[in-house]
């Protein structure tokens, strides 16, 4: 069992702007990232969230590996596209700007794509894909980073989790939001199950020959790696290894940024991975209107169809993370007890002291979400 | 064992054209269907050949299902879009020129997205991704179909087999070219099990409960489903039924054609499938010469990356296919026996008799390509 303190959504944002401004980035910049974190903790993707303050974003600026005053500027543009260079920035506040551009163009030419290279770490994908949908557009956004999955029939790490995110509005029903790692589970996954002592399913990973295995010390730390999406080869395990090349070529290659085994965000010049964005003007193809409807319908025929034996509900992508931000923000925002020691002695360290007040706490199984 | 004869290409293509031309389609139309269906045969891909040639594209338009004289037009359009009405015509040359006008547009405004309402089935995905190649661009191709995967937690089918394409040339290497269906197998892999008395892996397919079988008859006929890439839900087969969902409302939703449930190719008004399309210019982002070097790199490392145990071959998407398509240019086109009785059969009720003179013959395991 993991105990959990339960935290204001506010507060945490105020502390998080804090320690980021603190750490030497700007203010606007600092409240971005801490929005993008917060919005991370909210949707229940606590491994993206409040975790990653201080070891990433706070550390490595100190550290001199991502740049505080970055200029982002524009390499190439044409009327429905855009290459950026972050400059080394943080990824947040530099993806943030990239997509806002990008909207902007597809406001003018119907669709717009963006590539973004010498960028760091950016968070949760679908937060940039969701910027879209209040324009009525349909937004995308990838991103590589540093190899942990195998390609088909390999033997090390190649490729990243390299996460693929798509958000489309619907009227009444909310959003679809796809928001999904290439691999089959992220690194954590592996090191829950190992400290658990619990064997993992046959294909999340393999041990150092390259061969699946089941026992997770192969994997992690035994020199092993992440399986795609599908798995094993008669799963079509080479269908998610597509997938997460697809984001290596569209983020790491078409961008200019860092691809493949080059990813190595312990760089001392940053890690240089690249991002891709596009959105998409829904009145560029039909009436916004009818779109909507349409979504509601297809929605409702997926949810309201038979369900499996013993299943009683139908999702759809993100309507698990809505529904668990509404919840964060009513009765506040989980954070397991080793990350708040781990704040307040990183927040003493850095003179921001994590002295939040808990709203509630709370019990899971770390394995509950298998 | 499964008997083959081998068939020259040119052979076959002019014999496609030909049937084609007689069951009514114009002379253009044909001979594009007949270069798709040549391409899926000659890149291996022999479930979207020649047989297809009589029960879909010949019978459908004798039957009036589909407009042999369709007026495809432009509904609307932007700098960087286009949506399209097929007018119920052939799939295959419908996506051929919706493809090119999405590359015209893209040649503008340096990228671009196309979509086709009221259409028909258009052959493997993959080849109007391709058509991308030549232009220095990168061209990605998604179709919605028939109902056949269920969605998690599901009991009925609700969503098909919906393939994603993409296409990126690079310099000495072969062009990457993903073009999976977001299932585990198609349709027809099932029944070769069931045919063979062979249990297929738990995940593949689900019983008419929603439950995940090994027993292919409790999937086809039995009144299952497809089981969506990753397939069951340790393994994240939510991921495989978000990217089947996306390609529904990019290629169904937001085209404006049928969706979900409403796809029945079976209709008398025709299916109403839609296709969504992209085309980009790669230097847009940077400068062509750089990307394909990079994508070179790439591409190197990771097939020249250690191989797992037992393994002596990493392979890029599209690779078997060119390989594929270079042994069958030179050696033959393999068409099974059963096919070719068909073809024989078929072709002398419609009067264009299957006389071809094979140029070799050949046995292989039918389960071969697990």
């Amino acid at each position: 069992m993991t105990h959990y303190y339960l935290y204001h959504a506010e507060d945490l944002r105020k502390y998080m702007t804090e320690v980021l401004y603190k750490s030497g980035y700007t203010l606007e910049d600092s409240q971005i990232a801490a929005d993008v974190l917060l919005s991370a903790d909210l949707r229940g993707v606590e491994s993206h969230g409040i975790i990653r303050l201080f070891p990433y974003y706070s550390y490595r600026l100190r550290k001199g590996i991502i740049n505080p005053r970055p200029n982002l500027r524009i390499l190439t543009e044409t009327p429905a596209s855009l290459a950026l260079d972050a400059d080394n920035g943080l990824g947040h506040p530099t993806a943030y700007r990239a997509m806002k551009m990008c909207i902007e163009k597809a406001r003018q030419s119907g669709v717009a794509m963006a590539t973004v290279r010498n960028s760091n770490h950016y968070g949760i994908a679908g937060y940039y894909a969701m910027m879209a949908l209040e324009n009525d557009m349909i937004g995308i956004s990838y991103t590589n980073s540093r190899p942990h999955q195998v390609a088909t029939y390999g033997r090390i790490p190649v490729l990243g989790t390299n996460p693929i995110a798509v958000a489309v509005p619907a009227q009444n029903q909310r959003p679809y939001v796809l928001d999904m790692a290439t691999s089959i589970v992220p690194v954590g996954k592996i090191t829950v199950y190992e400290r658990a002592g619990k064997e993992i399913p046959l294909g999340w990973g393999t041990d150092s020959t390259g061969t699946p295995t089941t026992d997770p010390g192969k994997v992690f730390p035994g020199g092993g790696a992440l399986m795609p999406l599908g798995g094993t080869d008669i799963m079509r395990g080479y269908k998610g290894y597509g997938l997460a090349l697809m984001v290596d070529i569209f983020a790491g290659v078409l961008a200019g940024s860092s691809f493949g085994l080059n990813v190595d965000p312990e760089k001392p010049e940053g890690s240089k991975i690249g991002h891709f964005f596009a959105a998409m003007r829904i009145d560029a193809f039909r009436p916004v209107e009818e779109f909507k409807r349409d979504m509601d319908t297809l929605i409702s025929q997926i949810k309201e169809s038979p369900k499996a034996l013993g299943k009683d509900r139908i999702y759809i992508h993100g309507e698990k993370e809505f529904e668990a931000a509404e919840d964060h923000l009513q009765h506040g925002v989980p954070l397991m007890s080793e990350v708040v020691e781990s704040l307040k002695q990183d927040g003493r360290e850095l003179g921001v002291e994590f002295n939040l007040q808990p709203v509630g706490e709370k019990e899971v199984s770390e394995l509950y979400s298998d």
